[in-house]
């Protein structure tokens, strides 16, 4: 079938062979680590995909709220990391999941520590969480004092698990290459072992090593420096991987087909039916200036190669502007479709309802 | 009751006594200049908030989609404009829906008005799209000959009756000051109108001119040398319109509640469960620095006065950083709430599922 010939509005289009070999290839390399794989499930949000996991031995599974924690209980995942800071308000749901599977949590301050203590009924795994230099959330990774002090903190608690210490370098996202992705893995493993080791020697000798973050994950190729990983991007990948290197062309397993609604070739410019509520406004800079999208045509069965030059320069609420070469532009007439690259596919996939295959199948999406 | 306690998840609150404000305000405006009132509904995307208009004798109204025509014809309006460049690709929903309504479409190109010609079997009203320097669709409206050209295209189809032109001025969300508006919208209008006058010249009476764009629409207090206006974000404003000077604080009518899930003192900031899947990524410049949001503390029955020098700073899927002075962040503890005023309303709103008023009401939004 020409699946793009069905199409009428922007659709969010998964190539399903490619994502099933990105899920291959981060699973066998786990397993050649000797590192537990416990994907982050924030970016496909859905449990069709998520299902594609299991031939893998994939049993253990990160999100990123408390929803999404339900959503992937339901169906039958039952050892599940919620990767973000604690939210005490949501402590009567929490408490429920945690009479219901295997729930880690996260945490960083006495405060939360001593809540969670004084309000649950059933135990949760606690993992502390490490700032190796994303500066958003976690203790910095240096101040061992203060790890320790919560550790024991946990430890006074029965409903409290010790786990260890989880980190996520995002800044990886913004590294000026490959090279420097890998340089943050090897600072940062370095500072969690020496924090490791000063936690075994304050008496916590079970203490596990949790690593989030899809460059490190695919741009290092022995990850045995840790005991978890939990890439979630790299199921799809986007422009902002292949941007930084760390993804090839061929990985890019979702698109958004967005239909042409004017052209602009005064200005090599095109119009697309697909703006921020579609793509979301994210974006990855390419020399100072920031896009919002890669461009492909619709092809047999599949999007052709990547336009070389062209880009979605700017986003509305609905309108996308793309910029393309004269030679292309002048190929392109309205009522045509363009397959864009998200920026950032978890965003993309997050502000769709379903992916639609390109064998036409509807795969829903987590509301 | 306390709408905060309740509640546990990052939550899009309506302050209803505004938002009616705002919609009667510029309804009276609209009445006092002699023009057309029809709101865009893309702002707020409620059949709720869509009845809050007809004591005002709204009986016109502006959409951007297909889907959110069909959504609001089948809450009763029946005359509605897709103020977007017409999707072909959509073209057999469009039929539909100009058989049970009175529709509006956009053209920029004899391409689009030949299909339409070739495709409708019931008749819809045509506007030809001006560029008024936003340079994002349209014709630019010194070019009277593409305009006459396109004029004289619809015109060979009965199912096509030419309205007139239509323009979005979109770089007044750009402006500079609140003069820069203005003189915008005066050099616009004198365009429009000269542009007008050409097109009766050559046979085409009856043009109407219609206008979007809240900056517009809330400065300028005399709009009758249009026929219509057509402004949405009115009906919140939101941070960036604050920004402009295009409203008052006290005018804010949408924002999202947000948890606190980890305190940074070091660093002067707060972390939010509140991020791009609720906010957006969208932002506002102050000095060259984008900011995605402006923060108030939950206070009686509302939120309270914007926290001077309080600025959400960074946005990934489900995080918000948001960075306070000393004095109030020392006050500020894991479990709280704060009060997001978002960047840009239309898509903060476009990311939830309803409205929570400040009574605790819960109002769908279109899904």
């Amino acid at each position: 079938m020409d699946i793009f010939a069905t199409l009428t509005r922007p659709t969010l289009l998964l190539d399903e062979a490619r994502c099933r070999r990105n899920i291959q290839r981060m699973a066998e390399k786990a397993q050649r680590s000797g590192v537990r794989f416990r994907p982050h499930f924030k970016t496909h949000q859905s449990a069709t995909i998520g299902e594609w996991f299991r031939p893998h031995d994939t049993t253990a599974i990160t999100v990123s709220s408390v929803g999404m924690a339900q959503y992937f209980a339901a169906h039958g995942w039952n050892d599940i990391t919620i990767a973000f800071p604690v939210n005490l308000r949501e402590i009567r749901e929490i408490d429920a999941l945690a009479h219901t599977i295997h729930l880690g949590l996260l945490a960083e301050s006495n405060e939360a520590i001593r809540f969670l203590a004084g309000h649950l009924s059933a135990p949760v795994d606690v993992w502390l969480k490490a700032d190796v230099g994303a500066q958003r959330t976690g203790i910095p990774v240096d101040d061992h004092a203060t790890f320790i002090t919560l550790a024991h903190e946990a430890a006074k608690s029965p409903m409290l698990r010790l786990r260890g210490v989880l980190t996520h370098a995002g800044h990886t996202y913004h590294a000026a290459s490959p090279d420097a992705v890998r340089q943050i893995y090897r600072d940062g493993v370095s500072k969690l072992s020496a924090l490791k080791t000063a936690m075994q020697r304050a008496g916590f000798p079970q203490i596990e090593l949790s690593w989030g973050d899809t460059p490190t994950c695919s741009l290092v190729e022995d990850l045995s420096g840790l005991d978890e990983i939990r890439p979630g991007n790299f199921v799809h990948y986007d422009a902002m991987q292949l941007q930084l290197g760390v993804c090839r062309e061929d990985d890019l397993a979702a698109a958004v087909a967005c239909p042409v609604v004017a052209v602009h070739p005064e200005r090599n410019q095109a119009v697309l039916y697909g703006g921020a509520i579609h793509l979301s406004k994210d974006s990855f800079p390419v020399k100072g200036v920031p896009w919002y999208g890669l461009l492909a045509l619709p092809g047999k069965e599949k999007w052709g190669r990547l336009i070389p030059g062209a880009y979605v320069t700017s986003l509305s609420q609905e309108h996308g502007v793309v910029t393309l070469p004269a030679k292309h532009l002048s190929k392109i007439k309205v009522g045509d479709l363009l397959v864009v690259i998200p920026a950032h596919a978890c965003l993309a996939v997050d502000l769709s309802a379903e992916y639609v295959t390109l064998t036409g199948e509807h795969i829903p999406i987590m509301a």
